[in-house]
């Protein structure tokens, strides 16, 4: 997951129609790690009991996971590195389970060359191609093509996991 | 951060105007386990040493971390459990900084009874009352009264901090 090298690109190496993908799959680890940094304990996400008594019969991620996806891809695929994020839509068509594998595909729809704001179709669908999410971002563009060298995250241990 | 007990507000309980609050501290845990939990590891949110060369200055929060802040008040709040969320739109607005205390403030705009679909109004305020960010949430509400026993979150360490 983690990106050894992180390369941008700038406002001139765009172009309508431009495509990036993004993949992850959701582990009970994401939902834990989701749940601890955004105080959403939820039990439709944590609770195979409780998630069973619902309409959805198991455990299912958060929606915003997916939205943290999107945003995942924008901050380091299309544009990547520099960007400012202004806004984004997101319509939550189905649920993602446990083990699914979202693949998240960033579409350029618009760009206004001068402001450097760049609208992004969003689109993510699990391994079996069911669109789970859809929306659209507004990201300022970089200026300027940058490549980082990203250090490793610290090692995270879930008690249990 | 961790409800012990976590009540919802069914549809017939909800009215035009109603409002609830949900505030959490970003702390370096939370930028760290939100960049594990998404994959989002661009460097200015993450190493001080380069975000003090982009325009921010330091590191800044994950744009979408205030929107797992919103998604968060929805699940946990108003509605809470048992709600199902459609959409959200989010404008992110100034930039949340390490050690800033978010909180997010969830009204009632409108409610479509015959298909429980309940629009919020969505603002995140800072601990000086700055606008961080805005938006609009949907969501179905439920139809009927819970109050759930929550289980603690299995604990979570990174190393080093």
């Amino acid at each position: 997951m983690t990106a050894n090298r992180l390369k941008n690109m700038p406002i001139d190496e765009l172009s309508e129609g431009l495509s990036r993908q993004y993949s992850k799959q959701l582990t009970q680890r994401d939902v834990v790690l989701f749940a601890a940094t955004s105080g959403d304990v939820n039990p439709v996400h944590l609770d195979a009991e409780y998630a069973a008594t619902t309409s959805f019969g198991e455990p299912i991620g958060h929606g915003m996971w997916t939205g943290a996806l999107v945003s995942a891809a924008i901050a380091t695929t299309l544009p990547g590195p520099g960007s400012v994020y202004r806004g984004q839509s997101l319509q939550f068509k189905k649920p993602v389970k446990l083990g699914d594998t979202i693949t998240v595909t960033l579409t350029v729809e618009s760009i206004r060359v001068r402001v450097a704001l760049v609208t992004l179709k969003c689109e993510a669908h699990n391994q079996d191609g069911v669109l789970v999410a859809t929306g659209t971002a507004e990201v300022i563009a970089p200026k300027e093509k940058q490549a980082l060298d990203i250090k490793p995250l610290p090692a995270v241990t879930i008690e249990g996991l």
